[in-house]
Order: C-alpha cells, then sequence, then structure tokens
C-alpha cells in the first residue's frame, strides 16, 4: 500500500484565492458577531453529513423551547426548499439560503439573511450549514457555537477521517442512538474518537426522533440563553 | 419565508481560478481516460456521504469478484489510511491518497495512483471518493462510471437537495436497506426521487453488510468487464 500528499499541480494559484476568500469572510464573520453580541443573539451552527437529521433535531428542540425565547432559523442547501418549509410549520422565522454548486454556507450570507430575519434582543438563531462534512469547517459564520452531529449509522471512524470539522466545534452531538441495537457499531469507540481529535468537545447522545437525551441538549441550550 | 441567491460577493474571482482548475483537471481526467481505454480497465468511482457504507460495500464487492479479475483500489480521505488498511487486509492493491482539508479527489490524484498501481489489462479499478455529496461531482477522474450512494438512513430528500452528484452519475446505489424496518422512510419516495433527478440512473437497492442485492450489483460488474 502506497501514500501520497500529492496534489500540489493546482494548491498555489488556489492557496492565494483561498486566502482572500477567508479573509474577506472572516471580517464579515466578525461584522456578524458583533451584531450578535449587541443584540445578545446565541447562534448555533449546526454542521454535518447530509441527513444526519439536523432538521429533525432543529424541530425537535424549537417544539421544546418555542414558548421560552424567540427563535430564528437559516436554512442552507444546495438546492430547494424543503427545509425551510419544514420550520416555517412550526411558526418560526426562517431564511433559506440556495449556495447552488456551494459547498458551505459563508459569513456573508448569513448578515444578509440576518437582516432579513432582524432577530429580537436575547433570541436564539440556527444556522443549518449545508449537509458536508469537511468544507463548513473553514467558514466562520460569527456563530457563537459550532455544534458537528455524527450519527451511529456513519461508523465509530467519522472523527478520525475528517477531523476539521470536529477541531473547529465546541460540541459534538451523537444522533439516531435509537438504531443502536440494528447496528456493528461501538458507541464508546466513536466517543473516544471523538475526544482523540478534540478533548474539548462537549458531547450529547440522543435521538431526535424518539427523544431521548433531548433533555440534557434542550437544557444547555437554555443555560447559555440565561448566560 | 424569505429565499436568497446572494453569495456574488466573492464569485467573480472564485469563478476564473475555479474554471482554470475544472480545465486543468479535465485534461488530465481525458488523459486518465485515454490510459484505461488502453488497458480496458473499468473504473468505477464511488462517491457519497461520510459513512454511507462505500469501504463495506467496496470489501463485499472484491470478496465476490476477485477471483474472476484483477481488482485495484484507489482510497480518497481527507487524513489516516483506516480505508486502505481494511482494503489490504483482502490482498488487492490499494492506494491510498489523504486530500488534507481537500474535499475531493481529482484527476491529477488519480493519475499519481494508477502510476503506482499499475493495474492490469482488463481490470476492475475502483476509486473510494472523499465522503461529500457535493464537491466529487465536479471533477472529471476519468472513469468509466460514476456511482451515487444513498442510505435508507439519510432520508428521502438527498437528491432533490443535492443534485448536482445524482445529475452527473449513471448508477445509484441505495444502501442500508436491511434497516428499512426501523426508519420512517418511504423506498418507494427516494426511488422517485432518484429519477426525477436523473431519469437515466441506473438504480440498485441492497445491503452490504447483509449481502441483499449484493448479486445484481456484481452481475453488471462483471457485464461491464465482459463487454
Amino acid at each position: 500500500m502506497c501514500n501520497t500528499h500529492d496534489h500540489s499541480h493546482t494548491a498555489r494559484t488556489v492557496l492565494t484565492v483561498e486566502q482572500d476568500i477567508l479573509q474577506r469572510n472572516n471580517l464579515l464573520a466578525e461584522r456578524n458577531r458583533g451584531y450578535f453580541e449587541a443584540k445578545r443573539i446565541q447562534v448555533i451552527n449546526l454542521m454535518s453529513s447530509p441527513g444526519s437529521g439536523k432538521t429533525t433535531l432543529l424541530e425537535v428542540t424549537i417544539r421544546r423551547l418555542q414558548d421560552r425565547f424567540p427563535i430564528y432559523v437559516i436554512e442552507g442547501d444546495q438546492q430547494t426548499s424543503i427545509d425551510a418549509d419544514r420550520i416555517a410549520l412550526l411558526s418560526v422565522p426562517v431564511f433559506q439560503v440556495n449556495t447552488g454548486a456551494g459547498c458551505h454556507l459563508e459569513a456573508g450570507m448569513v448578515n444578509h439573511a440576518v437582516k432579513h430575519l432582524e432577530p429580537s434582543e436575547g433570541s436564539l438563531l440556527f444556522i443549518e450549514n449545508v449537509g458536508n462534512l469537511i468544507c463548513p469547517a473553514l467558514f466562520d459564520l460569527g456563530e457563537t457555537h459550532k455544534v458537528v452531529i455524527v450519527n451511529t449509522t456513519e461508523g465509530e471512524d467519522k472523527p478520525l477521517k475528517y477531523p476539521h470539522i470536529f477541531r473547529e466545534a465546541d460540541v459534538c452531538i451523537i444522533n439516531k442512538i435509537d438504531l443502536l441495537p440494528f447496528l456493528a457499531i461501538n458507541l464508546q469507540t466513536l466517543r473516544e474518537n471523538v475526544l482523540r481529535v478534540n478533548p474539548r468537545l462537549q458531547i450529547f447522545e440522543l435521538s431526535a426522533t424518539r427523544g431521548d437525551g433531548m433533555g440534557e441538549w434542550c437544557n444547555w441550550l437554555k443555560l447559555k440563553l440565561r448566560t
């Protein structure tokens, strides 16, 4: 078996442009951060593979918390407004960003969405990023917390194979624990792999569809909104 | 609910560089294609979200076909050689590409890997792309067939939300059908969504872990190697 890191032929050109893009993104992210600080808005950026249950988690979380705090949602997807339509059914203000060929949300898109939503003082703003375990890690959105979601169905090794996003996050949700009896996965190994990549990660294990563990996750959010 | 496509602020700079990169990639992809044609190598590019079971599918497929054809594998991941190590256990020549922060394989990486592997005349070469349902769609590798894998656990709407990769593929594998009894997903709706995005897609429904449907998939591969 051989091993290579050879992708230098396009690397130099890309690097310069990437730095420009990231630098521009970082400036706008700081502007977002200032806006959120000014209005004491807690902003939670949810990142995961496609189909990890971000929208279902959001729906269940909103139902549990919407009587206590004003909640707003920014939805990111390549195409369709399927997720935003689901959230809108809960009577929560939601803004859909379609990225087309793009693989992540950027700070500018969030800034634009926030100006439309005008979240109120002391509110909770969820950003559901584009389903992708790689690219969203690179783009600061000015959020208060980055949450990475990984599923029991995805195997134990995802944190090791896609470490960047786990390093950037401060919370990791292990979702779909209701399927554990039907899978060969070792939950303890997954937990260890998550912490091996980032020992500071706060882990919540839950099933959004069945409700297990939702209390702890919602209590954490409540605590954040009180402080 | 509002809707925006506003990501034009960085679009122009990115577009030019992206065209350069894609053009360079396309040239190298054609070189790969010529190489594969010259040696009648069937090249299957497997693309999916992280954790959709690409490596398990590969393991089971290799065990069923390795007595009939020489098989080679190129593994793509951000980090680790976990997947290549699994394949190497089957005594199949395998080459691991680590993309670092990169979110997809490029034709140049495949070219480099092929020069190391030196696949024999009439062989079967699998490329396991980086786990990502977005970026790999943009990069032609010179492969004979693009196969997109989607899981029953990922919900019915993935083809609609990530249409590019489904449009680029000519085969769609719906994996993990053994979990259907425990999920709320409607398989018929998923199938319809796949075909709505790309009516030419050949669909295989299977469970790599339990073996259901593996016969049809392997027969299709055998047919490709005979023609």
